[in-house]
């Protein structure tokens, strides 16, 4: 079992990651809280494989919501519905709530702890490979508005994260394939090696070690900016076209990592047409064997219009994450219009 | 003109207390921030006196939010309608909201910008005497359910707090002397030189030394306990039985600073009878001079039963402020049963 530590501006997180932590999770609540209650959030994807599993850990009174599945749900109006459970379960600032899914239940139950009381402890358990490696991770929060997704959130470090990659087992095949596209961003912002340790055939029999290579940086990199001013961007590798073509699909014809993966290729496309060396050719020989897409499925100038609209933009130049040798990420900024020519020309 | 800072954990706030500083608002926040644009929150008791000599300051797009005067609008559905109106003004992370009003307009736009985009830069600017000395400094925002008062919220500190005291002039007396209640307290926990200061008949002349007596008061304790942990515990002075008539009073038979004067009177008997130096004559002589009443307006077993109610209840014993001589409060913690009793014999 790996333990890492990350400090934040308000609290510390404390990170576990192993095979069979899940079930150890009383324990570890017992050495960094003393909640009279738990409050567990999942959804109904999660709740009939774990939720029972984890209620009968603890010998407090553990109440729970369930919501339905599905990135539609992420809204204010569940957030209400997760604030009079919590009123109902009379949950205090002393308690804890336990956020027991991937990305989505992970970023409300984020929310509601954030801004409960104004602020209860909350402890991660992400279910999927995309939020063990990233979103379970860094204390960002998020929920959609009808005008775009995460606009509504708030940075609340979770206390206490549990990385179970035993977990990983009952993932449907797309899902892990999609938390993928963020393992290998990771090997081309910051450790190339995490690039040979997925291209091994078997590397499944070593997520541990890669998820723990992945959580580390991550660790690394919010704690350098937690607030995401400045160097947390680097992460956003992959994003920026990434976003444009889930917005352009409705977010229901790619999933995130899938646009992520085509994002990544697209940028070292783009990185070569600056006159940088072309890696592209390896990263999408590796997201192919990961079953990820790497082609644009827009038009380029669709593409942009999309883009433009990003809340990243600033002004008139926008900051891109490129990668000039793997394992090295830096923040380019672009003028609009020199963008513009560079995704025309993709 | 006085300047005060309060360093919070992840910004600092700077503090400007005087006469006329409402009409320096575009210099200091030129000297602070670099918005594209501005958003301001007021309510419709507010806009008609002041919103427009705000907006026409600035030489950048202002835009607003009117909200409804009353708390009975401090709900999540106001709070989505601000979250509307700031993405349809394309407020970004660079931009700037600011709250001109009283607590509950401080509130919710300091929550709103909170959690807008995960936190954009606010500016408090309050125009009621509670709100310059007690809400808009601190950092505490917060939103009603049907459940209950301030259940959500967040801790965000305001990055400027323009506290102009001529603003006070439009004020009903009845709300300015609501405003002497959390003055009067400030006098009783912490400076005693305060409640000389609001014994002079002529006192409203010497209002923006008696301001910043309080809100330097405030600071202090923030600064020591910025997540209410501890002892910003001392700021309820009056607020655990005031609380609890508030609440009897369905929040429309008393307002905040009536059930806050009732609530002190009624702590300063308790802690007479308990065997303390009777305070109580002299702090109800100035309340009463201040219009304020000092009677417990509801039978005793109620009132007890709306305070365990309370959410700063804990387990088997409450936390109560009790003040043995003025200037000086102490955190004293009540077996629930004793305190039963006390309540009883007020």
């Amino acid at each position: 079992m790996y333990h890492l530590t990350l400090k934040g501006s308000v609290s510390t997180s404390d990170i576990y990651i192993g095979a069979g932590v899940f079930g150890e999770t009383a324990k570890h609540v017992a050495e960094k809280f003393h909640p009279s209650r738990i409050h567990i959030v999942t959804d109904s994807h999660v709740a009939p494989l774990y939720l029972e599993q984890l209620s009968a850990q603890f010998p407090i009174a553990v109440t729970s919501t369930v919501i339905p599945a599905g990135e539609e749900h992420k809204n204010l109006d569940t957030i209400a519905g997760i604030y009079a459970d919590l009123c109902a379960a009379g949950i205090t600032r002393k308690d804890l709530i336990i956020a027991l899914g991937g990305g989505v239940i992970g970023d409300m139950a984020g929310f509601a702890a954030a801004t409960f009381l104004r602020g209860v402890s909350v402890c991660q358990i992400p279910t999927t490979l995309l939020a063990q490696v990233d979103s379970s991770v860094g204390g960002k929060t998020g929920v959609d508005l009808p005008q775009g997704k995460n606009l509504v959130g708030a940075f609340y470090q979770p206390e206490l994260v549990l990385i179970d990659t035993d977990l990983l087992s009952t993932l449907p095949d797309s899902t892990f394939c999609d938390g993928m596209a963020e393992v290998i961003k990771y090997g081309c912002i910051q450790n190339a090696s995490i690039l040979d340790m997925v291209a091994e055939s078997n590397f499944k029999e070593n997520i541990t070690d890669i998820v723990y290579e992945c959580v580390s940086i991550k660790r690394d990199v919010v704690q350098q900016d937690e607030h995401d001013t400045g160097l947390r961007m680097i992460l956003n590798f992959g994003h920026t076209i990434g976003h444009a073509c889930e917005k352009l699909g409705n977010y229901v014809d790619l999933t995130h990592g899938q646009a992520v993966a085509i994002g990544m290729a697209a940028a070292a496309k783009l990185n070569a047409a600056l006159g940088a060396p072309d890696l592209s050719e390896r990263l999408i020989e590796i997201l192919k064997a990961h079953h990820l897409p790497t082609e644009l499925p827009y038009a380029r100038e669709e593409i942009y219009g999309a883009l433009l609209s990003d809340k990243k933009k600033m002004a008139n130049t926008m900051n891109f994450i490129l990668v000039d040798r793997f394992g090295e990420a830096k923040i380019h900024p672009f003028a609009i219009e020199e963008l513009h020519q560079h995704i025309l020309a993709l």
